[in-house]
């Protein structure tokens, strides 16, 4: 559980919650996780670690809220509502224009390097990979199963498919050569996968 | 390069090279990648250090011949020639029976602690990384695309698919429920895949 901010949360507590942020990100991209700590994100952030235990648990749930606040950080200089999935009515359209997107992201430094060190530490730690999933990428991954559903209203998509395991045809290529340095990734190549995965590879 | 033994290799020294693979790949799956050492390696496998340099120049060299030694093994215990692949003539089914063997694979606790180690500091160390793809993962996704380029000639799978990405269709979601621990892995899931892919969501 994040406990939240005390209701007289003053501008000043936000600019530390922010030098926490960006100091816990860039201390796990620095070190990696297992040699993160609370005692070293206060300290670069100019904090004293009370503060961060005043606002979090664990550097598990710092880190994890850092990520959400700078997913909703680019959002917004995206000119984005966080979270929002377009729906134009064309589905392959709309999936290329999110792959795209996660592309354009999945190479931003800002994020590429923390995501690295949290990734890797869920690979080999069951329980932190867990919460990673459960946190920060199953919340996404549900906002494709929407749009799937909305796509099976429209026959788009065939009534007999699972949409959780659908998304995966184009989502888990691009996480995959990210994770795994399999391949290199730019649109053409998440568009050939939704075109891939929405018409198949054998012949109609 | 991986040094080769001189042709007189005793039974002997067969016997040291064996316990130093087991030695690496049960160290690192206990201390993890970066804590691994070839004086680590040596003291656990019960030889001199200068034993292990006579093969090989580096403990990723060790634990990459460790790991293609461990898919020879099971391979030699499922009664196959390592690295072959079906062609019964039945895309569907040789793709879903070589899943279900890899599912059996990643399963399998020998495999995945080792795996799991060597895999999260790939995600981090670029140059690991690239190396484990080109030695332990690119040969064998190399039988899937010679396998698809058989399915493209006998029309099971259309002439303009390019087949080093088709394969990720099956392949990356099974890899990602497994690295994140993302979803749970079974033999009608991977099925599941494998009907999505060759038959596309959209209906036909």
């Amino acid at each position: 559980m994040v406990k939240q901010p005390a209701p007289d949360t003053t501008r000043r507590s936000e600019k530390s919650r922010r030098a926490i942020y960006d100091a816990a990100l860039a201390l796990v991209g620095e070190v990696g996780y297992p040699k993160t700590t609370i005692e070293g994100i206060a300290a670069r952030a100019g904090v004293g670690k009370q503060t961060i235990y005043r606002w979090w648990s664990s550097k598990a749930e710092v880190l994890m809220e850092a990520f959400l606040d700078l997913g909703e950080q680019s959002a917004r200089e995206a000119g984005q509502e966080s979270y929002a999935f377009p729906d134009t009515g064309d589905l392959a359209a709309d999936l290329k224009a999110v792959l795209r997107a996660t592309v354009d992201e999945l190479r931003d430094p800002r994020f590429e390097v923390p995501s690295r060190a949290l990734a890797a530490e869920g690979v080999v730690n069951e329980q932190l990979g867990r919460e990673l999933v459960a946190k920060l990428l199953e919340p996404s991954l549900q906002l494709y199963v929407d749009r799937l559903r909305t796509a099976q209203d429209t026959g788009e998509v065939r009534q007999d498919i699972d949409p959780r395991i659908a998304l995966e045809l184009f989502v888990s290529p691009l996480a995959q050569r990210w994770l795994q340095h399999t391949g290199p990734i730019d649109h053409t190549y998440t568009d050939t996968l939704v075109d891939y995965a929405l018409y198949g590879l054998a012949p109609r």
